[in-house]
């Protein structure tokens, strides 16, 4: 294989004076980051079609990793177009390479002169056809990625064909669609240049997000939404597949010969630089003579210098402290658990078990109202717990560690404050599990009672159990209350003394507004295979047995709104939050007053950025006991917790907003005898006054539902 | 991980005169085949369920790979049932071993007295509730297979408890379905084992072969149909996934203490052995004291032994010449190429350049035409030569290197026999290819017209183009003319002259009934994913746009009909041939006296065994010129060849049938004016007399039409 390497070549011009180390950093930036030479009619040479061999060897000694090619050749796509002419034809022979190297070395570039939406009609008729002739030609090649500019703000009539194309062909390849960073290169004037490239996507009925890409060309001229982080952070929740920059962007050393990006240029790029998988182009404007070869490399070095370094696993201010770990989990769509409804395995309970801090802080908050309990009056001996929903123990274990710290501290060897263990379960399963420990592990001081919660107030008479003076549990989800905590702790409370403390004792959930392209397209495309066609949704309605004799669960409104009207659980990444979390419903315990567990909330957010909402991220906080928090919200997250990802609420399109509206995100929680469930929508009020609802999504349940 | 390891343990054990040779052999087979044990009572010792880490590491030492363990443990799967007890709970933590322990080295057994279709009614009562406790724990160890047992000819509840839950929840575990090979350790008599399973693998509406699979118990045993090939062949069609071998199958040498499987034993378990992901598993029946080690050994090292050197991939005979290269296409579906209506890529063109086989036919064929051409009285020095369909030329080449050996052997240096090319081709995109070689290879000596060769009659009095002495083309698909050959050479008739040669001058098409459960799951389990919705299917209708924007292709029947009514290409290995390939539509060109192209056929085959049919195998073999074949039959297949995989003819549902049957095979082959469609259905006639018809697929071409 000899095209584009040209390692040992480029090797004896990185000068004397370079040391290994950076030699070394250089070349593996090289492998990691892709730079590619843009094809311009500066490269046109004699024949350089049935020539791109020798072409791209070049290239690779002067460190590009890929070409953009004009699709049909040069000698078409740099045609000048008239309306008296017909276009050169595609002459861009196969057989000059390998179809492996096309495929991994070439860009295909639209040609030139092609302008489906120009005012000239005979010229965008004659783009439409033209078009069409080039994209089956890149299948022909089999090239995997090409490169198509918008020429003008709207683009309706190039959006169509490729719409057309990308939903109904089996084509192997990415378009990258590319929007300028000065909306004046596209005759524009105070345009947004992420509604540009918002409006053509959504004209491709937000074709996928892997097949269709936007590609920001970075220009000399860089308009504020570019410099801005605010609305540069949008391009976050898009799937930026590549970068062209021009290259009058750089900057060189007139006595070192050394280039750089000028400094906004450089802020740009790395501000949209979301993983090492989007390329970079290097487009000639004039500003290269054909033979600076010199410069060519430089050009290479200083685009991959630019963005060598940018970390773009999120930030620790931005994402607040999930470990590294688990970046496996970025971006994957999980469904909350119903630990009520469904028992839990084995293997869940043991990743739970792992978490490093949420077990420490519940040890501190029993310890702290063990402390609270035995420094009484009564300076009592024995005390009374219960673990609610043990699951396989590990609060268990919590509480008697937090029993030898208190005694430990506090109490003389001969007047320890003892700990009377109760510890419910329902799940038949775990109750194994808790059986052994208490053998193998709690020295049999427990009491293990397989029930659920809701029956004990029953239970205890039967079996004659005294009543707590502390209840322990963590029934909580992802937005907080979803695991039916509320409607578990109440079954509890006739059981309780006055007394009684709960851990937790309050918790409250959250809402903000997000953008996401990607996780809207996930949560559309999340449809089940033939083989799990039967299993159980989460909506209300359970599957039914087909004439087949398989088992089909059925979605009265369609599976796309069954699949937008759930909550997910999401470690989210290619996103960008719209604002900060706001309040959303808040619960206490115990709760003797028996107040209502449904709720209803409706909360304002300003929106200061033209945007698409995707929906909500969930998040929650709770007070184990006093000054003891548990929280996964950004801005208090508990440093090293694992258990929980964000919530997702979405919504049933992506909603576009405009600087200056306000919407109102309106969610009820509502119950019936079998369960719990949320109902959403969304106002949006314009700033000149404009209201538009969203529709109310999973009424009655249809999709999302919590059994109890 | 010391867990069922033991490696070092027990190499001592295996002899001083063992060489390292075998040694390594033995240690080659042991990580390729797993050789599990099955707990029996005969294991149970005090406290057992809680001892498994220690069970385990000793079977480890003796050389097994896994165990076979009561999902709720020995206490309770050994209870001996009685209707006024309860049977014990069930009680085998999970904390004695890691969770990926359980998951890889243990495969759950069903309690030994649970019986859903026992004819005491309290116990099966009691099975089915108690059957899914040990279910729910199955997900909750996390284990990844278990192993059932049938203990009837018929299991309608036990199947029924099962079909619920493998439709209906997310399990992460397969399940072995055994039945014994002697129909009477059921309570059977004349029962076909082979139908036992698949009566109760309908009873499951055929739920997915990874999930649910075939066990095959050896007992000593072997009812005819273990022996006989034609009978075991069968279950190369179902989806094996272990075998229990009963101790007393194995004969010990009383000198040596070596063990082997008794010869019949051991052709049978090689004659169902598919692929080394199978599993065994030796049953002590009592053969074994309770430290007899060094037979456990000998049991495990026997086994291996067994299967080792099976070569699973098909053999000669079975599957002709497919290069191994191939492997990676087994079972892999393929909708079969329309170059007629879609243009072929480069990649596809270079792929079937590779034939080492076909062009070197062609050749020959050529030379052969060119040889009976130029010895004719006249003594030609020129021959019109037409390659219709060029593609990227590989039978132009062919057809000059045929020029060069004719010339070579049969004429003087100035007395040339020389072609005159006219190379004809409908693929715009290959056309910038043809022009290229042109250039590069023929010398320009080839005219290249870019048409579709039904436009040649009138072409060629545009252009003025010589009549053809020999026409070469490669038009056929893996049925013969499903490529639409027939429509395609038969619109270039009117220009040919009466002394004109066809290469090829004739091509027929086969089919067999064959077996085979996983294809038949495999086209059923096709669906397009949510971004593929909208390309276009293999049906009359296109896709259609959307009210979202998008396009989606509506299948009226239903897509799972539709994907039944459809032919594919595959490279078959799961499955069983059940007749020879009797022969279907036949055609010959020139068809000079335009001889209709439809076609309607009846073929009956005679069934010698029960079977679920699951449609037809499709083959063809054609002249090219007088006595040069190319075949993909079987039996004629042309060594070497890659080019064509059989065709599958799916039928809308397995069809039963029984030995004695006839069916016969109606199938036509229809057109209109845009296209070409085959319909089709099966007579089934009983032993008995009974008649029966399966639906007409493919009616009106609405599943699968070739347009022209």
């Amino acid at each position: 294989m000899t095209v584009i390497e040209g390692q040992s070549a480029c090797q004896g011009t990185s000068g004397d004076a370079e040391n290994a180390t950076k030699n070394s950093q250089n070349d593996e930036a090289r492998a990691r980051i892709n730079v590619g030479w843009m094809t311009t009619p500066n490269d046109v040479i004699e024949n350089l079609d049935t020539r791109v061999v020798e072409f791209s060897t070049a290239l690779g000694k002067f460190q590009y990793s890929f070409v953009g090619y004009p699709i049909g050749g040069v000698v078409r796509s740099f045609w000048k177009y008239s309306r008296n002419e017909e276009p050169p034809l595609i002459n861009l022979p196969d057989m000059q390479l390998q179809n492996h190297l096309w495929e991994t070395y070439f860009s295909g570039q639209v040609s030139s002169w092609i302008d489906c939406d120009s005012k000239d009609e005979h010229l965008a008729r004659l783009s439409e056809e033209e078009l069409l002739k080039e994209l089956n030609y890149v299948c022909y090649l089999g090239l995997r990625t090409i490169i198509v500019e918008l020429k003008h703000v709207k683009s309706p009539r190039l959006a169509s064909v490729l719409n057309r194309w990308v939903w109904t062909k089996h084509a192997n390849f990415t378009i990258w669609v590319f929007v300028p960073t000065s909306v004046q290169t596209i005759g524009g004037e105070l345009e947004d240049v992420w509604s540009v490239w918002a409006d053509f996507r959504s004209q491709c009925a937000n074709y996928c997000s892997l097949k269709l890409q936007v590609g920001i060309h970075i220009t000399s001229d860089l308009d504020d939404e570019f410099t801005d982080k605010k609305f540069v952070d949008r391009w976050k929740a898009e799937p930026v597949g590549a970068m062209i920059i021009d290259s009058d962007a750089f900057i060189t050393d007139p006595v070192t010969g050394v280039a750089t990006l000028s400094q906004p240029h450089a802020v740009a790029i790395r501000g949209i630089w979301m993983n090492d998988s989007i390329r970079l182009l290097i487009r000639d404007v004039g500003s290269l003579s054909k033979h600076s070869n010199t410069l060519k490399m430089e050009y290479a070095r200083a685009a991959r210098n630019t963005v060598k370094d940018v970390s773009w696993i999120r930030s620790k201010a931005e994402c607040s402290d999930y470990p590294d770990t688990n970046i496996d989990y970025t971006d994957i769509l999980q469904a909350p658990l119903q630990p009520l409804a469904d028992n839990l395995d084995s293997c869940v309970y043991n990743t739970f078990e792992q978490d490093p801090i949420k077990y420490q802080k519940y040890k501190e908050a029993v310890e702290l109202a063990l402390r609270d309990f035995g420094e009484s009056s009564a300076h009592p001996n024995s005390v009374v717990v219960y673990v609610l929903g043990a699951g396989r123990g590990p609060l268990v274990s919590a509480c008697y560690e937090a029993e030898s710290a208190y005694n430990e501290k506090y109490r003389a060897k001969k007047d320890r404050l003892k700990i009377k263990m109760f510890v419910v379960e329902k799940n038949t399963n775990a109750v194994v599990t808790l059986r052994y420990m208490n053998v193998k592990a709690w020295k049999e001081r427990a009491r293990i009672v397989e029930s659920d919660m809701r029956s004990l107030p029953q239970k205890s008479i039967e079996l004659g159990l005294d009543q707590p003076d502390i209840i322990v549990s963590e029934l909580l989800g992802s937005f907080g209350d979803n695991e039916l905590s509320p409607e578990c702790l109440d079954g509890v409370t006739p059981f309780l003394k006055p007394t009684t403390i709960s851990i937790p004792q309050k918790y409250t959930s959250y809402a903000a507004p997000i953008m996401s392209l990607n996780m809207y397209q996930t949560i559309l495309s999340t449809s089940p295979n033939f083989w799990n066609r039967g299993i159980c949704g989460h909506g209300r309605d359970g599957p039914e047995l087909t004439s087949r004799g398989s088992f089909l669960q059925r979605y009265p409104q369609g599976s796309d709104v069954s699949n937008l009207d759930q909550i997910y659980v999401v470690y989210l990444r290619q996103f960008c939050p719209l604002a900060l979390p706001k309040e959303v419903f808040s619960f206490e315990h115990p709760n003797f007053e028996n107040v209502s567990n449904d709720r209803k909330a409706l909360i304002e957010f300003d929106i200061d950025r033209p945007a698409d909402i995707m929906g909500f991220a969930g998040y929650f906080d709770m007070v184990l006991y006093k000054d003891v928090m548990l929280s996964i919200l950004p801005s208090t997250y508990s440093k090293g917790m694992i258990s929980w990802f964000p919530a997702v609420i979405p919504l049933r399109d992506l909603l576009r907003v405009s600087n200056g509206d306000k919407i109102r995100f309106l969610i009820e929680r509502k119950s019936d005898e079998h369960g719990v469930w949320y109902e959403w929508c969304v106002e949006r009020q314009g700033a000149n006054g404009e209201k538009e609802q969203t529709p109310l999504q999973n009424q009655n349940g249809q999709s999302y539902y919590m059994r109890q």
